[in-house]
């Protein structure tokens, strides 16, 4: 398989991991998202939304949005509960991730690193947001070892990827202790990569 | 079963259209979402998102996220592909709808209904997405009738919920003729409901 691939992207990352745990062999197809004018022409057969990652399977399909690629990789394997109503929970954590999550902590985390944070007005309402989406992570998790179903999961692997580097946006994660005790518990997971790996 | 719902909100219309459409009986319990300091009362131990829909079964489990409810109830109907890849282009499309097109057509929708769309000073910027992500779906929808497998699924349900509404944000969707073909077949659909039913 080939990955069309962002290295400081957590939703890519959220593959690069899965794809590990399973033993799954792929390539690395570095995609420049900041050349936002070439998507077009990078991506345009491939994913209508022009986004990374994309997953070329080896008869040359292609699957995007990072939550759809971990649900179509997992699927029959120990990384998706098989009751029916703990799935649809599963994806209930992963729509949380992608609308609550993401466009807040990983939205602050990309323009902290670019160093132009302020430059956006909603820069403010967009961190108070991801610490309103941390705080419903943390009552969840409270008495829980993971998000579904007591056991290591993709919707651990879909919150897993911004949330441990929460730090680089200056999200501060000291007031979250359920949130940081399941932290050390998915990185210690067997296969475990870090998004620098 | 419950579900707590909000009558102009179009991620609730999903879920009342399905469970309409799948003949389950259900019983709707109005939240009134403009109260945000209420919500922790009324939604907090259903769902930690605070936000409607919310199913709660006939054993009293909740289920949230308007894409995760249609998942569960699709699965095993002919709302749903049997095919795995063609589950996961089905997810792909939904993770779509939240991602790109539900924060921007369904937002503008929701402050031009409320008489504020100029009081945001990123309106401009939702409109201009928000026709991106259409866009996206007029150019998959060319020659196709329906986003995933050929046939109507809850990928439709998702994307059609805040499309057929695009006009109430002043979207403007005349010159996209394969949205607005899809529109009708979604429309014509054996015990189609409309958002106002």
């Amino acid at each position: 398989m080939r990955l069309y691939d962002s290295a400081p992207s957590g939703n890519c990352y959220k593959a690069r991991l899965l794809l590990t745990q399973l033993d799954i062999p792929f390539e690395r197809w570095a995609v420049d998202t900041r050349q936002r004018e070439r998507r077009g022409e990078l991506l345009g057969d491939k994913n209508p939304a022009l986004r990374v990652p994309v997953l070329e399977l080896d008869d040359g399909r292609h699957l995007a949005e990072s939550n759809a690629i971990l649900w179509y990789l997992a699927g029959g394997t120990r990384y998706l509960p098989g009751d029916p109503f703990e799935q649809a929970k599963t994806l209930q954590w992963m729509f949380f991730e992608q609308y609550d999550h993401e466009p807040n902590v990983a939205v602050v985390r990309h323009r902290t690193m670019l160093g132009h944070l302020d430059d956006h007005p909603d820069s403010e309402q967009r961190r108070e947001r991801g610490y309103a989406a941390l705080g419903a992570m943390e009552r969840h998790l409270d008495g829980l070892e993971y998000f579904v179903g007591d056991r290591y999961s993709i919707a651990d692997i879909a919150l897993y990827a911004y949330t441990h580097v929460a730090d680089e946006g200056g999200f501060d994660l000291a007031d979250y202790p359920a949130i940081n005790a399941w932290l050390d518990r998915v990185a210690a997971q067997p296969g475990h990569i870090t998004i620098d790996d």
